[in-house]
């Protein structure tokens, strides 16, 4: 599927359905609305798919790593060669991600969309290499429009893929030394607010690199003059091949009414571009978790939700997503597999 | 395990151990706290147990049911009998609590404390009736001493037999019509706070019947003056079965070096009971969600901990500990399956 056909293709999700869910869940075994947000996992998630008894076949994080030419700016605590380590241990299975995503019976998808590594060769993971990394954005774009489509096309496939796999939930995950700053820049001008006010520490650095990342990012919205009506635009000149690559994975889950649960402040810039792109991605799109990053909180009202989460995460890598994908799973079985009131002959709430 | 014997065998978690955890932890291929509230999970799981990679066994949840007299006061949205039909429920398998637990590979003990119901050769449920629910506190004592002290020896066992049985993580349930009265009740002692403060609407009363229920605590408190000084008076007096059964399982598992999760707001009333018996409770322990049950914020303040989790659950069954669970097991593998920053090449951070 190309962005044109995946942005026409994504419709709203019925209000009759979402009705008909809630009934449903109201008529189960417990005080109504007492299992709170996991209740309204279930019901959205039943609306979504549109048959109530289907069970998540299988659950996937997309985990999308690419580097960044603004870290020659100095502005993040880890050299850039982690991005190509991190990848490694991604793919033998000992980063906190396969950890997770194993303990949640989660499979983990790893896709290089520009590590500044030669990956030949190596199997496990999906090359779809655009660049070495991006440019340095302080400097000028980190990407062309053209890169910046071909990017979204990867997740628009990898969408249409997951359909033929029967995944039902689909996580987004990042990697990518210095993509902090993209994901702020992206998220300053979508939601026009100084960086200033949407950049954090990332990986973790002092008070006078964070003072510094403020100002690279400043310049770089300032010599790019990114089109802020023109969310393409956006992502080509401050974004990064990752964030693109989960740009097209959302449009394609919501286009294939795939419930979709987003990670940290990485994937919110991300789902910020996709609901520019199409608003009815909203209703296919869970966050998870609210990171230390400030930029979530911004994302967060752009995005119109609120976060399942507060764990005091800020890792990437699709770890927070793989907890709240675990709690839709919880929620749809709430939904599929409760007794109801007449099946259990318990009864029901006093009249008032 | 007798009460007495419980108490003097619980001892402080070792500070030392705690240090050595957190050591292991900041070796992993992660940003130091990166994984904020799962590494402190898993931190002080591997020091409870003592062994750094054990694995977690098997994770239980206790469910304790009872009836409670003050019912005829008219304090719940829900008729007495309602006890007695969820207990045959969660045997049957169709409540909350097992959907949750099977999806969260937990098992679930079901134990009927004292509810109005004669359960006899019902299998599948543990038999510890004390009496055919407590007495109505507003008119008297709920219980006497002696029943409160049995009660919670039957928590002792439980947590003895869990040790037996390599149950590694325990978590507590409740069920009973009534139960967020006498959980406000014991709160409001310990607390020293009013009732109007600690009272919330349980199962779903509207505003008249809370001012109701508020009232019937404030008199509760009033005809039986509880001994703030002596928790186990003031869990006879204004507690249930199922609550001194909690306190009972809290005591013994952490005397066992069990670590256990309790739930919502009837748990916490347990537990700030356990924890004035032992200090030391509390390294053991590990709260689970905010509930809407205003008592809930008083007790994570007298027990000296944040809740983990606040999706806007108040349903008890241990629906909220069993999530907190899987969260605390996820913590333990990501300390014991993780690959080290030596162990997979990965760079550390720069020097700044």
């Amino acid at each position: 599927m190309k962005l044109q056909s995946a942005l026409e293709k994504i419709v709203p999700v019925s209000s009759e359905k979402l009705k008909q869910a809630k009934a449903c869940m109201d008529s189960l075994t417990k005080p109504v609305g007492s299992l709170g947000r996991l209740e309204e996992l279930g019901i959205r998630y039943v609306a979504i798919r549109g048959d109530p008894f289907q069970r998540v076949g299988k659950k996937c994080i997309y985990l999308f790593a690419s580097d960044h030419g603004v870290v020659e700016e100095n502005v993040s605590a880890y050299p850039q060669e982690v991005t190509a380590q991190m990848v490694k241990n991604f793919l033998s299975g000992g980063a906190a991600i396969n950890v997770l995503a194993k303990h949640m019976n989660t499979e983990v998808v790893v896709v290089d969309m520009g590590v500044n590594h030669d990956f030949k060769g190596i199997s496990g993971l999906i090359h779809k290499k655009i660049a070495m990394g991006t440019e340095n954005m302080r400097r000028g774009p980190s990407m062309t429009r053209s890169q910046a489509e071909q990017a979204i096309d990867v997740g628009l496939e990898l969408a249409d893929a997951a359909k033929k796999q029967k995944v039902n939930i689909i996580g987004t995950g990042d990697m990518g030394i210095g993509n902090t700053s993209p994901s702020s820049a992206i998220i300053s001008v979508l939601g026009e607010t100084p960086p200033g006010k949407t950049t954090g520490r990332g990986t973790g650095i002092d008070d006078k690199s964070w003072r510094h990342k403020i100002a690279v990012i400043e310049d770089a919205i300032r010599v790019n003059r990114p089109d802020s009506k023109d969310p393409i635009d956006v992502l080509a000149k401050v974004g990064g091949f990752e964030i693109a690559g989960i740009v097209g994975l959302i449009l394609g889950a919501s286009a294939n009414r795939i419930a979709v649960v987003i990670d940290g402040v990485i994937s919110i810039a991300a789902a910020v571009i996709a609901k520019r792109l199409n608003k009815h991605v909203g209703d296919y799109l869970f966050t998870s978790h609210q990171s230390s990053e400030p930029g979530c909180e911004i994302g967060f009202r752009l995005l119109g939700q609120e976060p399942l989460l507060d764990l005091g995460m800020r890792l990437g890598e699709g770890t927070g997503a793989v907890i709240a994908m675990d709690l839709l799973e919880a929620g749809t079985k709430i939904y599929s597999e409760m007794a109801t009131f007449d099946s259990s002959g318990v009864s029901q709430k006093n009249k008032s």
